[in-house]
């Protein structure tokens, strides 16, 4: 399925699930602005074309894939505030607490953090929670660790070598790519897909990351929209490499995750992922 | 057990378990720091008292007791944020984020909220993992729900009602004892004394935060070891009823819980806690 299309459907799941959790107004309005604020919801959509080659059920993808976009989110919420990276803008808005306030984007923040492992619990058989609940416990914590090491390489308090650089984004942006594209054939025990498809999240993730990077360094704001040369004290792929390296990598790495897919027979979902990439360097 | 004698079992068994997590150290310094800085370990004891009674083995009840004693600390590290209580001094010692940093503060309280549902994922069956889940999960989000009430009191966004202060609090500080309570019988599925032990945590709860309004309102900062009179502007129970009304509340609601405890026939626990309620009562 189109990106474009999946949107609309994987929203309006979403309005559908935020009034089934109820949450107090406090949390409600400020996580809502932050996860209707014009993502692409590509996470979601990776899930749910896998998940569809595979014959699960709609309802259950849109779930876990909101679980996903939920965290996501709340990471977002969490890095933009002045303590990390002191953003004022994100997709063209506010940040959370510019919009809000800070203890507003705290503590929402913390609310998505617990979101995910409530819908696991509410809406899939005791099984596929176990499953769920582990998997995503465990990239959770890659996350958050993966940020709490791009903080202390910034600040100076670790020096980064291109390994442990590679590790950071392998954590703070892989893990969840990680889970989007191997979760359907971990739920389905097919032991060897899943490690397949989780090589193939790890490396669109990396190379993800890194067409994110050149975006920043050379984007303008109306196309990026949120606060440009942020990263300049950031220890990034690019400052480590050359530029020309960096994409050349980031290539190779794409070609590899979209070579899986195809071994795998998703040839459709191969041909979608390919208009993304274009659509993510014509950014 | 006695409390005492429990809490060195419990943090021997605490120590062991942050080594199977192996976290970042960037995470792991700040999160000791917090989690070993002289708490009473007043919840795991209950699940500890309540789990032996009904023939719970030690080592799956410990280890509950360590997720439920790592929310807790997670959610005072937020709350004692900048942005949210603003306090320099908790436990006689530095807040995290002044003995550390804010954006370590923030992310170890992160780490804080996935924790509990890793080791509940890697270290129970999946029916067990399956049910505590499900729980935690709820009353977790009651946790972070009732903070954001909390603050929006204080700053005058939502307007006070007897009854929406009292939900506040079960919100913020019944919950976790709802769960402390009521999780064996969860377990074991005895759904009335579930329905009865929960009731006895949401009371000890609150009567607990009543004991601690009080104790913060008279205390000296030897004796209480946090910034006294931060709670000026919150609204407490004690603020809205008087103080000797607040206390026979308290005392009433004590005795409920304590009568519930009884009735099920954990009478040398019920003894323990009556011993618990003298110490916070006498500091």
């Amino acid at each position: 399925m189109e990106i474009k299309e999946f949107k609309e459907i994987f929203e309006k799941k979403a309005e559908e699930i935020f009034s089934e959790l109820n949450l107090l107004e406090e949390i409600e309005k400020p996580f809502k602005y932050s996860f209707f604020a014009g993502g692409k919801r590509l996470r979601p959509w990776i899930i749910y074309n896998i998940g569809r080659y595979y014959n699960i059920e709609e309802e259950k993808l849109l779930r876990i894939g909101f679980a996903v976009e939920i965290l996501h989110t709340a990471s977002l919420i969490h890095d933009d505030l002045p303590a990390i990276d002191n953003s004022n803008y994100r997709r063209g808005k506010l940040t959370n607490h510019k919009q809000f306030s800070e203890w507003q984007a705290i503590l929402t923040g913390d609310a998505g953090f617990v979101i995910p492992f409530k819908v696991f619990s509410n809406n899939f058989s005791i099984d596929e929670s176990y499953k769920l609940t582990g998997f995503f416990s465990e990239i959770m914590l890659d996350l958050i660790q993966g940020e709490a090491l791009d903080v202390a390489f910034e600040r100076g308090m670790i020096l980064p070598s291109q390994k442990s650089v590679e590790e950071m984004y392998r954590k703070k942006t892989s893990a969840l790519f990680e889970f989007s594209f191997g979760v359907i054939p971990y739920l389905k025990d097919l032991k060897e897909e899943y490690q397949l498809m989780k090589k193939a999240g790890k490396n669109f993730g990396l190379a993800f990351q890194i067409y994110d990077d050149l975006k920043d360094k050379y984007g303008k704001f109306e196309e990026v929209g949120k606060d440009l040369n942020n990263d300049e004290n950031k220890i990034t792929l690019i400052a480590l490499y050359s530029d020309e390296k960096a994409k050349n990598y980031a290539e190779f790495l794409f070609k590899e995750a979209n070579d899986i897919l195809l071994k795998l027979g998703l040839k459709d979902f191969s041909n979608e992922i390919l208009k993304i990439k274009q659509l993510i360097e014509r950014k």
